[in-house]
């Protein structure tokens, strides 16, 4: 009876807030009632441990998995047109987002997993990645045409390599700090949480944009 | 000699980001550059269990504080007018949007430490708090005309609470699980989470905005 009560007011919940979608900001719940479209989400929202991980990067992990599958939702059914759609002369498209948040992750990746001191890694990994890190002018230039297949291989190829390192560490390993954010001490757990509020972040922006498309 | 190393290059770093701020996105690591306006961040950067709090509990608060210091550091400066502004008919002001941030905090709360079914909280509750979480035309009707003092006061009065409650609660309190995203097993540390990421997602836009003030 409780459970019955409990889905009733979900629905409502849900429902109510698809009138919603017409402002600026949908929170994820609201871009999430469709649920049909959502796979393979077996534990997403549980938060904690997971199997094949120390217990504190498995909960990291478990955030960033979550995010990720928010953001790639709301894009993987985009046209090459809307991947490509600036908003205005000053604003990057979806699809120049899409892959900084892939050469974000792997600029971590360095920093974090090589232990590269920030901006010092070689020519080849610069010259792949430095556009979409930087965006702009340049990012507006040479990131287009591509379809969303492009752009989530990236995501995924980079987010596998994330997995694996995670996968050989221990979670002392997250304590890790050195001066970066502000000068401050920061630590590996600080600077991964910042690889996938990030996507949030730009998630915002995406949301944002889609709901501006040319009709 | 490293150190000096390490600074000189996140130096060149900071210095070559500001270049990029043209752009639709920046970094939260970019908006930080003038790291003079930041204060009492000691530990910030640290992500892990604080004193006072279950490890899990404060690990989860730590990254909600990171969070809202970046998203308080991006509006305190701002003036009534720029709080008001709103980029097109659609869209929510940066004033309506902070208000909606507490809005969802409170409801959380009201979900995971009253657990109270979604939706559920007495109609006092919901006569403050509805239009902010709706945020869509009756937000943007309603709130607008106040300073920057007026929400930032919300949002910490809120979270006051939220630190309060935390304060009292062991981490088995983050497993505690119910259906809600998708229907699907939902814990506590997950509802929090997104509280924590939703912060991201809305000050994506809110940089978005103010790129795009009336000069």
């Amino acid at each position: 009876m409780k459970n019955n009560t409990s889905k009733t007011n979900r629905r409502k919940f849900i429902k109510g807030s698809t009138i919603l979608t017409a402002g600026l900001i949908s929170t994820p719940l609201i871009s999430l009632a469709h649920k049909k479209s959502i796979t393979n989400t077996e534990g997403l929202y549980i938060i904690g441990p997971k199997e094949g991980y120390a217990p504190e990067i498995g909960t990291l992990l478990s955030t960033m998995t979550m995010m990720r599958t928010w953001l790639v939702y709301g894009v993987k059914d985009l046209t090459v047109e809307q991947l490509d759609y600036q908003i205005d002369e000053q604003s990057n498209s979806i699809g120049a987002m899409l892959l900084h948040l892939a050469a974000t992750e792997k600029y971590y990746q360095l920093n974090t997993f090589e232990e590269l001191e920030w901006g010092t890694w070689n020519e080849d990994i610069k010259k792949e990645w430095d556009v979409p890190m930087g965006l702009g002018e340049k990012g507006r230039a040479q990131i287009k045409g591509n379809k969303i297949e492009y752009y989530l291989s990236k995501l995924e190829a980079v987010r596998e390599n994330t997995k694996q390192e995670f996968a050989k560490r221990t979670d002392d390993w997250l304590n890790k700090t050195e001066p970066f954010f502000q000068d401050q001490p920061t630590n590996n757990y600080c600077k991964w949480f910042h690889v996938c509020e990030h996507e949030s972040n730009h998630n915002g922006q995406i949301k944002f944009i889609k709901k501006r498309f040319p009709v």
